[in-house]
């Protein structure tokens, strides 16, 4: 029987292990990520692998709106997942994905998601080789949850952990912070800007590598997602037993992201990125670790942002554009949620 | 700062990625499924790997209630994708975690089926090694839902897919059927019985291990849950081309399952298992791979329930213990929603 994914809704009986969840497997998921493993219709995806040592990530994707200038919950759970996958130095090879569907929810806008899902995918390279449907009772779900899970290979001699981090260590990061959370932001509260705010999401693992090229001894790497660059490198600090402080002066913020945190009283350092990867090097190599970055296309505003230091152990803080010095302190809570 | 497990519920500063999630990573999630991975706190775990076959396979579980006889979420959703791993004759490594949880959960309730799941991950020896938290505001989430994916390693000479099914070939189950959907929906319908109606929830690796040893030849497994037994096998019967004939006499259900089916008017057939497994056998090894399946503790009822054949194809029948034979057809829908 055929679907109807032009006026259809998702009902109870596409997660019930019937037919209706197989024709819509095979007239939906299978037609937009259609691959080797997801023709064979087995709960789970066989391929090869060579020995050697394996990253494994997961992330639930509940974003809300669903749909956002520069993205879209299928694109995000894509890059989130790659993007943890390669903050291990891996290359990412392949993706599951966990769909968990609320009664009624628009086939249409279940197609726009898996198209948009399918299309990162494919412009990463790396195919979602296996997933789940579930559906739960109206009310029981804000329209969709996607969780992913990746896996990839850490080359041979790349250790990338908070252990590493030694002082003089100098924090890079590739591009502009804030862009993700507020462009999510401006959706919610109906913000228009003659500005173009979108959301910085995309794949980092080709930058990684090109990084991991030039400067195999870079020390660690994070995608400073949920509470920005500041939650990310607070954590970092408290692991580590070292102190981080970052020149205000370095930071890359699009004036939209200014703009709107002004009006919102918003910090841009706490704000997600999705897209954005922070680095920390040896500083001898510093300068050959920024050319790489700024000659791949999703590192091109790269900045030296800050440095790691013995002193101020387990803190944060930034040396502000007037010359002063302010505690960048690990908040209890993000003041956006559900920004992925 | 402490968490107050005992009186405390989930805000949305659980999910948000500043300081109250760290804490709850720590003080619950670390508490139970401790290892050497989730102890450097990483978004990604990193592990070993000979070169060889890999499965994956990931299960969103939003089962209702959380709570039921013979099991919780946490521990299916160990138990379930263990199985989808073990399906495909791999030894499943290790799992990952998403939780999706709703704001105003109680963080005792969260923590029972954490207990739960690492104590399921420690008996089958498969370790959580990686997990991601988000937070959706009440209403948004019927309490908890997890997403496990999970990893295994696929024997060299073993090959279960579909295409092996043969005209001819035994097929076998482990046990009763129909367990695991009645006693979840035992708990929604408020039956009570004085029989013991239970969850048939289980890891099945390691009975998939030792009927593997004895018969490698196995054409294909397969674990009956949403849609049951018959939803399984018309699945397989469709992709394979082939007919599959049951003998009515040969299914084991247990008393309590008889009765709720006869007074709801369901047919076991149909009913979801989570601790079952359907095996495809070449007719000559059949007495070997019963033996096998019996002098293992999972699988001490294993009966062989029916035969594929050339006839009838596409198609599952029944041999009725009346003498006469009816068509088990596939439905569009699983009359349970959620038991998984």
């Amino acid at each position: 029987m055929k679907q109807d994914l032009q006026h259809g809704v998702i009902e109870m009986a596409h997660g019930s292990g019937g037919r209706a969840m197989a024709e819509l497997i095979d007239q939906l998921f299978l037609k937009h990520f259609d691959n080797q493993w997801l023709r064979q219709k087995q709960d789970h995806a066989v391929f090869q692998v060579p020995a050697g040592r394996l990253a494994m990530s997961t992330d639930s994707h509940v974003v809300s709106p669903l749909f956002f200038p520069g993205g879209d919950i299928g694109a995000l759970s894509v890059h989130g997942t790659i993007n943890d996958v390669a903050m291990s130095g891996a290359r990412p090879l392949y993706l599951s994905a966990g769909f968990v569907i609320e009664e009624g929810f628009p086939l249409a806008d279940l197609e726009r998601v898996v198209r948009s899902m399918a299309r990162a995918s494919r412009e990463a390279g790396v195919p979602v080789v296996t997933g789940d449907t579930k559906v739960v009772e109206k009310g029981n779900a804000d329209g969709l949850y996607i969780n992913t899970t990746g896996i990839g290979m850490v080359p041979d001699g790349i250790d990338m952990e908070p252990r590493n981090i030694q002082p003089g260590d100098r924090i890079l990061i590739n591009g502009s912070i804030g862009d993700h959370g507020i462009a999510i932001l401006s959706q919610r509260e109906n913000l228009t800007f003659d500005t173009d705010l979108q959301s910085d999401s995309q794949p980092l693992h080709t930058l990684v590598s090109a990084m991991l090229k030039s400067v195999p001894g870079i020390r660690c790497m994070r995608d400073p997602t949920r509470g920005g660059v500041a939650a990310t490198l607070n954590e970092l600090a408290q692991q580590t037993g070292l102190g981080m402080v970052l020149e205000e002066s370095s930071l890359v913020i699009s004036p939209a992201v200014q703009a709107v945190s002004e009006l919102l009283g918003l910090d841009p350092l706490y704000i997600a990125n999705e897209g954005k990867l922070l680095a920390f090097c040896p500083s001898g190599e510093v300068d050959k670790l920024l050319a790489a970055m700024r000659s791949h296309p999703m590192g091109q505003n790269a900045s030296i942002i800050g440095e790691v230091q013995a002193e101020n152990a387990g803190m944060v803080s930034l040396n502000t554009c007037f010359g002063g010095q302010r505690l960048v302190d690990w908040r209890y809570s993000d003041p956006l949620p559900r920004i992925c």
